[in-house]
């Protein structure tokens, strides 16, 4: 993509390599980002990605809703989750080129493509406040429960895209890092639940602590609105049984959460994918029945 | 005080006691209320106490704000803190007494008394949202850091009086309950501050763990606006050098806080007494200098 | 409908029954709720529906927008019209049972279905907010004009689902209930209008005040936005010479009113079927010119 | 007061005579008011008063919160209570006269004067939305319970001054005009209460329902915060055991509250003045006691 | 028209006339409108059309979202732009006329006819706030910069209709009237820019002053979201190099904005039409590189 | 001041010198202040101030409510005023020293001193948002009419104190910097007017637009609420007949204002002052009567 630049007029794209670096010159100066950190680029800017290692992979999020932005942490204080002084914005920098480009548009839901005579990286200074940025996720101050119960994962929020009604976001973006799990008498991986936003699931780094197989870097699972899930058969059992007078230390992992009322529609080509999990289901068929009316 | 009945015309009474049940028998049915818990008796209720232990000691905060209630929670989601279904309102119980009794009113900053009689506990049913109620301060959910660095207290909040201006209170009320101190490469106590808020500190039960000495159960301190303090300096030391790969476990304390940008002045009874501490920013005066320029 | 579960993933169920009880068993409890009452069931709630009398007949309003919710009553004060407290609540009740049962979902806009080889109402112990509700419609502590003038439909509000800009819902519930008209010098039923939203409405029992023939217990009427309507000829005339001295004591009735901004279309099957009155507007056309210029 | 001119630097006045009509000239024009009107002078408007019929009397309050607006009245809809089009404003009208003035000044709780050689009322024409006006109390549209119960006196404002705390007004204005009491199997008279604000009660014209005798035209009651008050023993026993399936035609009054959370301090003129009604709690004495256990 | 009546029932019309009086007929009363002056008819009114001079022309914007209304002027004060006193709304006026007419109604985005045996316009008085009004374009108070700079277009604003999103609008109505500019050191036209929201242009009278050839009156164009544009290359070179120590009087000119966030779709009638300017994008092209690395 | 420090934890201070640069040494920092800047120094913020010139004079403001910050530019768009990027935040600097040092705090209205033993300005590092920060006045994008009219002086807005209540301010901080007068048809200078917040004026640099005489550097006018107050005679007469087909072009001015609704008390010391201008009510003698009432 070196003579080719991009811009979405559509909305603001959230970046989430998972494999490779990325080097992301942008209008307003060069963002490098690579596994484990994110880039925001808001909508109609234009910029060109160079891999660095010659591939890369990863997840795009499309936020047509508000911009991105930090959750106010009421409560929670002047610190935690994540801190503004870690998103990173480009200095400016510029390429003075001419010759045969390729500005390639998404307008509408669709692609457009045109040829250009120089490069549109060509802003020498910049001043404002809707430029990219990028983020470390290894840098999230994760908060949870120091005493007992699994709060809501919403208080793993590192953005989100609020809508006008308080309390329900167009999009949030949410990140399981490494953590501390020291809960007592509690069941601690994710509860199960229904949820009226649906949850795109990805694993950019290690193992996810609310699957005990299955889930690799690279993956992504899709829950819709008010479909139940939860931890699998085995965590499940794993987890009823563990002495919680003892702190879990979840280390090597970094599974990311794009969450949204709207549905999700997935494309023909990840339905007919051979990747597609059939039998996803099947990992709480082995949940079995505990209750004993007896006992009551 | 059985034959006192009491109410204040001028607010809201948060009542902490710290020794001794109290049976707070007021308009609406009575309320039990042991150390560790707390009740709330709203503005203008008659009430009368009786002490279930002979004596009782504790804290009373007067709220001339907005009602006390619950924070929202945030990103922190849907549990956590202090929960809604552990608040518990009496159910209707009457008196139907007659005989001398003394009806004594807080009003405008002074108690004023009249004979009655007849008890005024003599409500036979009621229905509403104003009532009296109890919380037991063991059932605070507390929550925290499960990476590194130490929040805000106001992550320990368990009610507030609202202001008109978001963010701002008349009156915070928090309380430092048992919990796991788990996170790393991080100083645990709280730190050294200068708030814009007043703190008026007790001590239910136990220790408190930002005082390695001295803070007795029913004592009490207070650090008004911008008066800056901290850790006393064996605290200071101690967790300074602390392993932090292993969870401290807070256990066997109870401390609550007041806390209300409005100045707290202390009475001449307070400042007489012989149990003021006067040398109490000695507790500091341990604390030497660390830093070295040759270092920078 | 004994071995056969529901749930609307889309959203919530607003029902009310017009003929024949309901027996709605759901994962929360049991709800029976009888003509003149109404249930709400949330979104993802599984249920069960028997028919106590064997068949039934009603109304049902399939909410996309916030949860209902009372509305503020502001200067109206705090109480009238539905009172928080005359909403019930399940009791939990699970059932334990296994089989051969088949689990329907409505899912953007269609329906599908499942096997399960267990009852989904198997639901032990709940806490929360979330839950299903029925209130008694005859509960409704009518306002109204006390002076002179026919106040607006809003003042029969039960429900609403408020958008996220004041003053406009997605969704108005109301009921016209038993009430005393005894405004003087006023024309006393609902004025002549043309809406910004459009007016679905239903007669739960008895007669309906603005039509003085013509509308049955189990029949609609719609009005979508912007389409004049208003009593018909005969209410009018009667209407616009009624001695105002006296109140009028309407009684024997229960007419409920969906409303909303978003145009309701017709199924095929509505406008096929043969109950469809195909002359409703002639119900107007017997309305005269009264006007006479010589009296300006 | 036809050389001197008053303006009110410290709040806006709502004026309310109950006997003699005032002819009010202020800077924007003339605004001619007789009891059972009301008049509103902006802060700082300069004015003069004459007397129509040599003597008046009546009420002031002085308002130092937000301008008195129109509340919003929210499910009671578009219409009631009393309607923007009733509140009217001079025309522009000036004085060009010159001669020896006095100018008086309300400032910081002092009056101040000056000699001032020119008519204040030079002011030949203006535009703008910060002008005095008046109301006619009589047009006020009375809404009610037209079922059951007796609302909260909310629903009587005219006016009122609103805070930064939604629901908490610094100042409200009320008013009982005539009006029709048609709910059944209710106590129709306002009940007994204690209030989180004090109540200034006045009689414009003709007698006050809740208090069968003793409250005289020009008369006024106040009940401070959390004072208990409700109608007196005559009132109580006659409504107990008033048959309600008939009207009550509230006719022929016309009764005005102030209310505020402020407390409401009496000057020492009023307190020890004769016409104070020393013994006004007597009329609460004849209440008996109806509580028998045994019918439990 | 004059046998023709239409409303439309899916929005607000703002007619900007650019050409030819218009005489409109409303339920509320006539408006005559001239171009440099608009009309704003809400949705659902009825109303009939005369052209004064026998041909009109203009630009007509269909608005669904929240009523037009005047901006909140914030830091600029209690004057400015658009005056609430400009705003001006008809006198009652009634038809008493029976015949042949015919009733056109926009609603779902179609066109429906039906006969009516008398003119709709019959009202004969009114009262309310929903009512028709106009405005004269050459009262609105141009601001500006007044030391340097070229402020955001959004100081141009007439009308919006804010959504529920402060700051964002579902309509802005700009003007561009006559005014001074006389900022210093500073490129006066408009910057070039790329825009959230779409910008569609009309010329009501006069000249562009950001075109130096080829904007006619009753011309428009249109830029949708994200599409860069900005002053022509004429433009550009002289006001480069423009001495600004001078104001610019601006005058004999009137152009207008409708811009949205919505995506605004042109009609094939548009895209085929002979006045299309299929070579618009080279008003661009003559703009030269100025950059010179060197000189950095 | 070289050996003592001070903070004040009673308010923020907004400084504005006059004559002679500060060197502001605090916690976060230096701040070099000169003439036709501001500082701010944040609530219980230590610092010492060096006089580069060996004297200073100028004009300080205690700020008791909401932390100063920059307005909501509202219509005005995305720039004008104030622009956040010319604030200037001090990169952190510290003082190793011991030695004998006063600290000097303000703390509830009273000055209060204590020895301290080393240099409190021993912050190596910081982050956060509550630092000191200067701003340059004469980089104040000012915005003003470019048509006709004089606006509101709101429109100087450089920063503010927002209350609770939308739209009242317990502080506005103006400046009134060089600037072009291009309206037409205009009165130019300040209107006439009373202000429902008091005026405090000071006089920076140069001279002031509507004192034709009598305006010095460094002096103050104080016009408290609702005292009437506008130019000077003659200002009055030169404006009234100035042609305004020109500019006028305001240079060589720094006027600032603190405009507040709470009452502003002289000290004794200024009252007393031979400085104290006796008789300033005369420069609105001159202002001769200019109506006739046979034009009307």
């Amino acid at each position: 993509m070196t003579t080719r630049y991009f811009h979405d007029a559509d909305g603001e794209l959230l970046i989430v390599p998972q494999h490779g670096r990325l080097h992301i010159a942008t209008e307003f100066g060069v963002l490098d980002v690579e596994p484990q950190e994110i880039a925001v680029i808001p909508r109609g800017v234009r910029f060109r990605v160079a891999l660095a290692e010659g591939a890369a992979r990863g997840y795009v999020c499309e936020n047509y809703g508000a911009h991105l932005r930090l959750p106010d942490l009421g409560v929670m204080g002047s610190n935690g989750l994540a801190h503004p002084r870690d998103f990173l914005t480009p200095v400016a920098a510029y390429e003075d080129a001419e010759g045969h480009f390729e500005m390639v548009a998404k307008f509408q839901g669709r692609l457009w493509k045109a040829p250009i005579g120089h490069s549109p990286l060509d802003v020498v200074a910049w001043h404002g406040s809707g430029a990219p940025y990028k983020y470390d996720l290894r840098q999230f101050n994760v908060m949870g429960s120091i005493s007992y119960d699994h709060p809501d994962p919403s208080i793993n929020l590192v953005l989100h895209a609020p809508s006008s009604t308080p309390g329900v976001d167009t999009l949030d973006f949410a990140v399981f890092a490494p953590r501390v799990l020291a809960m007592q008498d509690t069941f601690r991986p994710p509860w199960f639940h229904r949820n009226i936003a649906g949850e795109f699931m990805g694993l950019v780094h290690g193992v996810y602590d609310a699957k005990a197989e299955g889930f690799l870097p690279g993956g992504a699972s899709l829950h819709n609105p008010m479909i139940g899930h939860g931890p699998d058969a085995g965590t499940f059992e794993k987890a009823s049984t563990r002495d919680t007078s003892q702190p879990d230390y979840v280390k090597d992992t970094m599974a990311i959460m794009f969450e949204t009322p709207v549905m999700i529609q997935t494309t023909r080509f990840a339905l007919e994918s051979p990747q597609r999990q059939r039998q996803y289901h099947e990992c709480w068929m082995g949940i079995t029945k505990h209750f004993d009316p007896a006992r009551r």
